[in-house]
């Protein structure tokens, strides 16, 4: 059996439509485990379920089954997908919840769902997570394959996702997103700051790149690699989201060094203000 | 072996208060699967957990084990319930929770407890979801039978829950439920509203009835037979509890249109304003 | 196989972060349950943790595996630890977070990670939770040893947690916990008040101690015995937090009744004022 399969939804917890969903995919599929990623995506967000779903999809083994359900668009025509990516399962709406994963996959096949295999009943029009996307995702942990929901596709939608760019050591990016802890997820990729930068965010400079929060003083701003790989600016033991006013999309500009440049040297371990 | 074992309750997470509920649980029955439902139903909210409970219990298989821990009562004399419905099992204090439940299931038995089977300690008489409730569902996933809890009832609380009418092509009924997104859930069945309608709530009138949300604009209210079968009024891309300043409680009238009443013939699809 | 893991953090869950340590378990150690506990423990509180772990760790079963990430010294020289303690396993930071359990265990051993044995990959070291944590805890349900991690230690962090002090009938303590519920849990045992008592916090006066909150009136302060065995100042139906303006290290002193001092004998049943 493949699994397990995880659930994000926007759906909170305590209204008991995230409950319908686990019921309706044990019900299909009594032995799946089912892992609760998070009902608590903001209402609608999927730039923000994008995000999410790119922190964890990978970190499963192959077969894991990723099931999403942030569907604003639901009874419209939106289209179901099903996708299979470098061995990894994926449900969800077609609406660019899924763009990080098709950009980033190396083996990808999408095809839309037209014949879903196991409806417990006529789909209500307000909520494909009970009514098609998990039976869908129960299906593929008892073994079903792509092709039978449907034809492939190569035109999922996918975000506008703003690219980083980077011209005569300036880059320039946006924030990505802000997590719970007030840390400001960018676009731009770590590796550009590996020789250490100069990171203005809003009418603040940061300069040199830290390994970790602890290599500053609490409450002091800081740029760093995040565990995503991107560049992060964060606060330790506070919120760079709060202490600048940053939310997503505020443009980022950082200007790098390299061995390359003229001017003093600049390491991460040395260069912090 | 019986199971899963479901749980809602309003103990939230942070406190370690449902950590305990599961380890007993555990400690008890090792290889039954919990599914947390939610932990975040509102502090001592009976009907809004009742309310989450209709939406789950049935879409679970037979044999799964509810377990409802709302229980502003706790070390009062409100009994203890086991109880089985259609196949489901479901474990509850005597408050109303199940009132759904128990209106709505075909086969339907109840005893109150007096012989809890697996006490892990003299029950505190502030947490029987650690002490009594838990120990219980763990012995139903193991194979207990509703009698040897203690007698069978028929007189198990019920919610005085307000019921719909429908007179000469008026209905009234009241809002229900608010969910997460701020579309109100009423009691007013949706198939009085098969042949369009004018939905009149607060100083607010809706014409016609909806299929889903993308029929009408974003921003835009409606009136549609929600995903439970009930009338529902909702805000696309919005919060019709919001725009309504509406809640649990507040009148909802319905003026029927249907094939055998005089005046011009109204669909759901063609109803709308 | 050991388990199952137990996984108490402060990531929240819409990030994505706690997905990502769920996902790397699964990937080490395919077959193992995985609990949430609470991803909702405040953002950086170690105390809030302790306290939850100290409710649900012994409820487990012996070999269970309870896997705490809250760690705001990531990244830092605090070190990993794993610990045994009476039969359950542990992985936590070097912070204090385990406390009580070290305090309350009978056969105690830890451990300091120097030889992770499963790292998916170069440690960020912004996020060990995913890169040091769940991979240890993984290791430890497929059967790892102590020993294989690292040296014992026998100077854990343990965080300095007031304990409250009796002298000739008057009690000294402080509130360690305020729950969901606005229950104030003390460090005062229920113990000393098995004979009733008078409690002072803030400016309020409690007479006689009660056994669980309806025994008072909708509203009403009262103290009783909490679950966890320590007094603890409660409003029936209401939030004793709110109503005192109180929070964690607010004073609180008993007058304790007992059989051998002089005046009216006072029993938690008859004390209520």
């Amino acid at each position: 059996m493949r699994g397990p399969i995880t659930l994000l939804t926007d759906f909170g917890t305590a209204d008991g439509y995230a409950g319908a969903v686990r019921g309706v995919i044990t019900d299909i599929s009594p032995g799946v485990r089912i892992d609760d990623i998070s009902h608590d995506i903001a209402a609608g967000d999927i730039a923000g379920a994008a995000i999410a779903l790119r922190r964890y999809w990978r970190e499963y083994p192959e077969n894991s089954i990723h099931l999403v359900v942030v569907d604003p668009g639901v009874g419209s025509s939106r289209r179901a997908l099903v996708g299979r990516v470098d061995g990894r399962w994926f449900v969800a709406p077609d609406n660019g919840v899924l763009t990080y994963v098709l950009q980033e996959g190396e083996q990808v096949e999408v095809v839309a769902v037209v014949h879903p295999r196991s409806l417990p009943r006529t789909p209500a029009p307000t909520f494909h997570g009970r009514d098609v996307f998990g039976p869908v995702a129960a299906d593929l942990s008892l073994g079903a394959v792509l092709r039978e929901f449907g034809p492939p596709i190569d035109d999922a939608v996918m975000l506008d996702i703003a690219t980083a760019s980077l011209d005569e050591g300036t880059g320039q990016g946006v924030i990505v997103h802000v997590d719970r802890f007030g840390n400001l997820a960018t676009n731009i990729p770590g590796e550009w700051l590996a020789d250490g930068a100069r990171v203005e965010v809003g009418s603040r400079t940061i300069q040199g790149v830290h390994r970790t929060y602890s290599e500053v003083e609490p409450g002091e701003l800081l740029a760093l690699t995040g565990s995503d790989g991107w560049l992060e600016i964060a606060v330790r033991e506070g919120s760079a989201a709060t202490t600048l006013d940053a939310g997503r999309g505020m443009p980022v500009r950082v200007h790098v060094s390299s061995p390359a440049t003229p001017g003093p040297p600049s390491t991460a371990a040395d260069a912090s203000a």
